[in-house]
């Protein structure tokens, strides 16, 4: 089938970048999705990827961003709930709208995610990454939205919008952009309680009875990001050709492993925006 | 033992350079050996290396040089003949001299050498890429130099010096830096003849009766360089951290196969020094 877009990238690190640049190279169209925060951006000095030194890991963002953007590369921000392989080709559902694509490449770095416990016992009973995909599922029913990522307080609002009688849970104050009728709570998801399904939330001094828990953080596990990507240690097991183990998805960067250092993420960006150019011309014909 | 060098590096190209950049970022000394030219140098435009754009690959050559420049990284320019495995270190015959080294980084790019016929069957019994290392074994006998490298003429006045009764052959006129009561003809070397050892050369046009040839290319096919290294079609077999089959001997770049690319060969520089660093540090334990 023709699908909208050829390659699109999930990751707007030194890994995506690169892999953009070179898909652009190839004549493909590409989408670069990208949630916020870079690790390189907090890096103090870089100095040891060929060509730049003594530059902050800000400024070398910025000269990696005026690359992409002198190729006509634009960097969608936003977050990237989950992808689904559909044997020719990929849903991605990316802040709340579907991109259809005929590859995807993971470029999504280390995810810092610390499970929370009742988490993965009760993921999909429950539990959802997604509040665009299972938000109907709760409509008319209680639901609390964790609020790890800068997009949460939009999603508690769709759901609001939806009919869900939802709470947002986030670190800090309330956020501006929440809709006032929401009621918010500053504090912390300590864990998931349930048996068959989700029950209730330990938030620390308090116990919150819900049917349902939006976890919605920056980084998501690779492996909750695509049902049934292989991994192994917590990073995605690729081949030298950066493939995964889904035919038409590769992998690039830091979350395919050590070591997680720029010059490993942008050859590896190369390697895999080839291999998805040749995936994509090999299912043209 | 201990050895003078921790890391010494085969080839100034991206993969050689990244190399040289990690290995000093990894407190390491270094001595970064290449050979004159670089396929680099003549490519018109790069565009798919991520921070760069626009760019000849002349220019882009620059700017690795200003990098590897400022952190105090000598280029030296002369040609490797051979590398001797002894162990626990290497002796690594460069422009004449003898380094030892704890590791060797092989990044030395793609071989374009074309074998001339009876070149394989004969190395070893009258065929050399080495005057220092085999110069002595024809002292007194007849020898030829089929000279490609830039220091051809050089290693013939050191055989001449030596007393062998030495011939070169090359490409053009000859070369002003050769002694004048060394014989030049300017000609190709068609075929090297003989059965147990090298009896003559073919010449086209002449055939020459020698005791012994030297051929002295820019580029030496990796397996000649180091005896005992383990290739697959004419590229070095290396693991996903860069090791050959040889302890302590690391390989990078073109050498390791597609893509050849600056990107891939710039990410496998980083980890072969990575991993050349590493190899040093267990070896001082």
């Amino acid at each position: 089938m023709s699908v909208s877009t050829d390659i699109v990238i999930i990751g707007g690190g030194p890994a995506g970048m690169s892999a953009a640049v070179n898909a652009v190279a190839r004549g493909k169209s590409v989408r670069l999705l990208s949630s916020e925060g870079n690790n390189l951006e907090r890096a103090e000095m870089v100095d040891n990827y060929l060509g730049f030194y003594k530059l902050t890991g800000a400024e070398l963002m910025l000269k990696f961003a005026e690359h992409t953007a002198a190729l006509g590369i634009t960097h969608e921000k936003g977050r990237a709930a989950n992808i689904m392989p559909l044997g020719d080709y990929f849903m991605v559902n990316f802040a709340g709208d579907i991109i259809e694509a005929a590859t995807v490449i993971l470029a999504i770095g280390v995810a810092k995610a610390r499970v929370v416990p009742g988490e993965e016992e009760l993921l999909g009973r429950g539990i959802s990454y997604c509040a665009t995909c299972d938000g109907m599922l709760y409509r008319g029913k209680k639901a609390m939205v964790w609020g790890l990522a800068p997009d949460a307080a939009e999603e508690t609002n769709f759901l609001n919008s939806i009919g869900v009688d939802v709470k947002m849970v986030a670190k800090g104050e309330r956020p501006s952009e929440l809709n006032p009728s929401i009621p918010f709570i500053s504090g912390a998801l300590k864990a998931v309680i349930g048996d068959d399904s989700v029950k209730a939330v330990d938030l620390g001094d308090a116990t919150l009875e819900t049917d349902g828990v939006f976890i919605l953080r920056n980084a998501i596990a690779p492996s909750t990001l695509v049902s049934g990507l292989e991994t192994e240690n917590g990073f995605i097991k690729t081949s030298t050709r950066m493939e995964t183990n889904i035919p038409g998805l590769f992998a690039a960067g830091d979350c395919t492993g050590s070591p997680l250092q720029i010059s490993k993420a942008v050859g590896e960006g190369l390697i895999a925006a080839q291999q998805a150019a040749k995936y994509v011309d090999k299912a043209k014909l």
